[in-house]
C-alpha cells in the first residue's frame, strides 16, 4: 500500500542559504534530500511547507516525500538525524495518505520572532534572537503589532520574489499578532493563513521603527492602506525569526499510520 | 598608566577547532585575534584562562591581552561583538592590572556536562546538550559522581597532551560533581581547582557506562585508585560539555578600573 511519509523538521537557519535547494549553496532541502539519498540510496525529491529565507530558522516545517522502500517510521527519524548535520533535526516521521501535500494543504502558519536587548547574549541565546541596541517603547511596539491584525493587503511588507501571484494576490489575514515578555526581551507571535515572502520581518521592522520613535504610528498604519507613504519599511535580520508551526485542516480521508505503517 | 584588558567570552564550539590558536584550522582564539588586529590595527596576543578542546563551549571563558592603543571598555566590547562570527560573544570587557594573567592566576573552574534523553532535541537545545538512547539511572549516576568528589590522582581519566607535568601531575581537587534535572535531561556540574585534559569527558563516560548498567560502580571507583581496571574510561563527545566559569582569588593589588578605565 503506497504511502506518504510526513516529516516534522527543526532547524536552525544561521548556516544555510535558506530552504530551497540551490545548485551552488548550502541549503535546509538540500541537506534533507543528500541525507535521504543515502537512505534510499535512490533521488527522494521533498516538498516543505514553507520556503524560509536565507538564515531564518524552523521549529515546526513541515516536508512530504514518497519513499521508494518501506522502512519504519522510527527507523526513518533514527537513520535521517544521523545522517543530518546537528543544525538540522528530524523531530517527527509519519506515514500519511498519498493526498498529503505540505505546502497546498496548509491552512496556516505562526511565526516567531525574537528580540533582545540589554546585556550581551550569550550564542546560544543569540542564534535565534536579535540583539537590539535601544530597548523599543512596549507599548507602541504593542500598537503596531494591533494594527497588522485582520485581513490586508500587504503589498508594502512584501519583499521581491513574493508568493502574491495566486488568487488573493497579497491579500492576507492575520489572526494573531502578540507581544510576549522574555527574560531578555519579547517574542513577537504572528499566526495567519499564509505570509508574503519577507512579510513578517517587515512587519517587525515598521513597528521597531515605531517602538524606538522613529516613525510615528500613524506611517505604520498607512502601510497598510491604499495610500501608502513615500518610506517603506525596514526589513527585520533573519537571524530573529522562526517558522514555528504549519496548520493544517483535519481531513477525514488522512490515515496517519504512525508506528504500525512504513516509510 | 598601562592597563590590560579583561575579556568574559562565551562561545558555541560548534564549529571550531578548539580555543587555541592553530594554523590551518579555525579556532576561537584564531578568530578573536583576528578581529583585535581588525580593531587596533596591530597584532595582539591574547592568553586564555582554559585550553577548550574541538567543540567544547564556554559561557565564560577568561581572557586577557595588552590592548596598544586606549579605548573605553564599552567601546571595545561592541567593536569585537561587531567584527566577531555570532558564535563568539564578547559579555564584559574590564580593564585590570597588568599583573592579572588569565591562566595563571586562576583557582578554579565549574565545568557542566548536559545530557538529553527522550524526544529529538530541536538543535538550538542540541547544540550544547547531547542526547542518548537511553536514560541513564539517575541514582547510579548520582553515586559515581560521588566517587569523583575530593581529591584524587586523575591520571586514568587524562586524554593524551593533558596538563599534569606541573608540581602537581595528575593529582587535583573536585569540590562539587552534582546532578541538576532538567527538563529534558539532566546537567552534570564539576568545580574542581583544575582538570586535566579531557578529564570532565572521561568523567562523565565512565559515570554514563555505570548508570547505564554497562559497568558496575567497583569500576569507576577502580579508575580513581592506585590500581586501575584493564578498561579505560570512554570519552563523552564534546557537544555536551561548556566551560561555564573560571575562578581568581580576591586580590588587594588588582585594579579595576571598569568604565573609568581604557583598554
Amino acid at each position: 500500500m503506497a504511502v506518504r511519509a510526513r516529516l516534522l523538521l527543526a532547524y536552525l537557519g544561521t548556516p544555510f542559504a535558506g530552504w530551497q535547494k540551490q545548485r551552488n549553496a548550502r541549503t535546509v532541502q538540500g541537506e534533507l534530500e543528500r541525507a535521504l539519498l543515502r537512505l534510499y540510496k535512490a533521488p527522494v525529491p521533498t516538498v516543505g511547507a514553507g520556503r524560509t529565507d536565507a538564515g531564518v530558522h524552523a521549529g515546526g516545517q513541515v516536508v512530504h516525500f514518497d519513499p521508494p522502500l518501506p522502512i519504519p517510521p522510527r527507523g526513518v527519524l533514527s537513520a535521517l538525524n544521523a545522517l543530518l548535520p546537528p543544525e538540522v533535526r528530524v523531530l517527527q516521521v509519519a506515514a500519511v495518505s498519498p493526498s498529503f501535500h505540505a505546502r497546498r494543504d496548509a491552512v496556516g502558519k505562526r511565526y516567531c520572532y525574537r528580540l533582545a536587548w540589554g546585556p550581551v547574549l550569550p550564542p546560544w541565546e543569540g542564534l535565534r534572537r536579535l540583539w537590539v541596541p535601544v530597548a523599543p517603547d512596549l507599548e507602541l511596539l504593542s500598537q503596531a503589532l494591533g494594527l497588522a491584525t485582520g485581513t490586508h493587503d500587504f503589498r508594502q511588507f512584501a519583499l521581491a520574489g513574493h508568493s502574491g501571484r495566486g488568487a488573493r494576490g497579497t491579500v492576507r489575514t492575520v489572526y494573531l499578532a502578540a507581544l510576549r515578555r522574555r527574560p531578555h526581551g519579547v517574542d513577537l507571535v504572528f499566526e495567519g493563513d499564509g505570509f508574503l515572502r519577507g512579510m513578517v520581518r517587515r512587519l517587525v521592522g515598521a513597528a521597531l521603527e515605531v517602538a524606538t520613535g522613529r516613525e510615528p504610528l500613524e506611517w505604520f498604519a498607512a502601510l497598510l492602506s491604499a495610500t501608502p507613504p513615500p518610506r517603506v519599511a525596514p526589513t527585520a535580520p533573519a537571524q530573529g525569526l522562526t517558522l514555528e508551526r504549519v496548520f493544517y485542516r483535519p481531513r477525514r480521508c488522512w490515515r496517519r499510520l504512525g508506528s504500525h505503517g512504513t516509510c
